[in-house]
């Protein structure tokens, strides 16, 4: 059984250089360095680890893990250019560093890669594993749909986030899985529990985001805490505190003439005060434990399931 | 054996409201938009006749065929945010009638969904469909891309250009035929020569739509005349000037105060003098010429291919 370190080291010398020497450069060149700047490489890793639950080898699902890796990186980088965001990683966008229409031609360019990454399966393996890839694919763009038109909306229900960040986040991680699962030669129940563990877990890592992103630890979580509230940002947290009591906090968002320091305080003592922090925990832990469940289901020695609890262990840090 | 008009029709019934009804609207609309404001539907009706050459049952290529479309679609989509074009057909392009983002999101997803209209296809086919179709659409960016990095160069050769239009527009045409006359049953060896066909009627298409856009008719040509020289446009015409005579073309380039209608007029009498015409026009019928070889060599009765003809003869029209 691999480790994961094992499997980081096999992602990361497949995608080394690949697309140094590719012309048109300007259209290469960015993707090279997209694919560079690094990351967690948690979509391979998870359809690796869960190739390697059924399967002593897996060789054949290196490519496709490959390919899911520059899929995420391809939305990683058309979602940048929307959000106008100018860092990632800290180093500058792709949109940054050249311009906004290298950002979509490269962006397009990878998206068409990470297809070609899947062919090299056989014809039956193939089909099964574009099933699982492609409506996934097209669930990410709703889910980034569905994120933007939030941004507009003061009465958008819990229901409606946690299917945005099923969309936007946990299909790719649990398709991750299935299409690892399918290629190591699990059966049909045991593909798709495997694909309900990773809904699970991409909702708690979600969620988990959500509430470390003001309750956690600057030092751990890796950024700036609060930024979400300075952003108004619809998380899990703002949208149940407007759902519980949106006269308290409206004049916070609206008010444009507050500090960041004292907008960040002041939301935060709401969300105490509405309990949002201990109803987020919560949800975690039902998601969480959801997944746990998930786990137990699936046909294998319980001693091979052991990465997939540290994965999702991981919960403790964050995800992306 | 169909014709023209009942491929078209089969095409556009397949793509009637297929949008309409899909969430999130804001993802959607601009899909079912883009897809409905028609074009002539060269490369589904290609991928269909091809596949009618090579066998009376044509069902199997439907939906690859819608595919191809929406792809084509998809980066008219992107190119029209890259371009900064407002109007596509007579009617706003998606980024001006919704917003650049949306234009963004639209076009992806299009993508993916480009792929979804090839699942269908048995495990077999949908392998030897997609070894053709994704590095076509792959090479579908590069040739955006050399298109992109041309406006900067004077010195772009012939040869480049050639290359350029090849992977532009040409293997889309090609790969459509490819596809189709795959599904159809065709051997390897008719498969690539009606690629090779299908690449040289590409060429021929662009070289002709260079040539009328200075020296069409404007009632037959559908568009104003000129506009590339207007534009500054790397054309085949411009290039050909360029590289035969860059001290009398370069001027009339970079004069910034000279009237549109005058540079039209003092353009086209250069090309005139250089006989850059005459070249163009050579070069169009040397691709027409292989196009008609390609085309004898494929190995089904002379008859069925009277279609081919006639889509190469509307060399007298212009392509898109």
């Amino acid at each position: 059984m691999y480790s994961i370190k094992e499997l980081i080291n096999i992602v990361n010398q497949e995608l080394t250089g690949t697309y140094n020497t590719k012309e048109p450069v300007n259209l290469y060149q960015p993707i090279e360095y997209s694919m560079s700047v690094g990351g967690k490489r948690i979509r391979p890793v998870l359809c690796l680890m869960a190739c390697n639950l059924f399967s002593e080898n897996i060789n054949q699902a290196i490519k496709p893990a490959i390919g899911l890796e520059i899929f995420h990186n391809f939305t990683l980088l058309h979602d940048d250019i929307m959000d106008k965001a100018d860092v990632r990683r800290n180093k500058p966008t792709v949109h940054k560093k050249w311009d906004e229409n290298t950002a979509i031609l490269s962006g397009d360019a990878m998206m068409i890669e990470s297809y070609q990454y899947f062919l090299n399966l056989e014809p039956q393996l193939l089909s099964k594993s574009l099933q699982v890839f492609n409506p996934t694919a097209l669930e990410v763009c709703e889910g980034q749909q569905y994120d933007m038109d939030f941004e507009n909306r003061l009465d958008v229900k819990q229901d409606e986030y946690i299917e945005m960040i099923r969309l936007k986040t946990a299909v790719l991680l649990a398709g991750a899985l299935k299409i690892g699962a399918i290629i190591g030669g699990a059966n049909t129940k045991d593909a798709n529990t495997i694909y309900e563990f990773g809904i699970n877990m991409g909702l708690a890592f979600q969620l988990q985001d959500d509430f470390l992103d003001t309750f956690g630890d600057e030092a751990t979580f890796g950024k700036r805490i609060g930024g979400d509230i300075i952003e108004n940002k619809k998380t899990f947290l703002l949208i149940n505190a407007l759902e519980q009591d949106s006269k308290k906090i409206l004049p916070l968002i609206e008010n444009t003439n507050i500090s960041e320091e004292e907008k960040i305080v002041q939301v935060t003592e709401i969300y105490k005060e509405l309990g949002v922090d201990k109803l987020t925990q919560n949800k975690i832990i039902y998601y969480y434990k959801k997944a746990l469940q998930s786990m137990a289901n699936i046909s294998v020695k319980e001693h091979k399931k052991e990465l997939l609890l540290v994965f999702l262990n991981q919960l403790k840090e964050r995800i992306h």
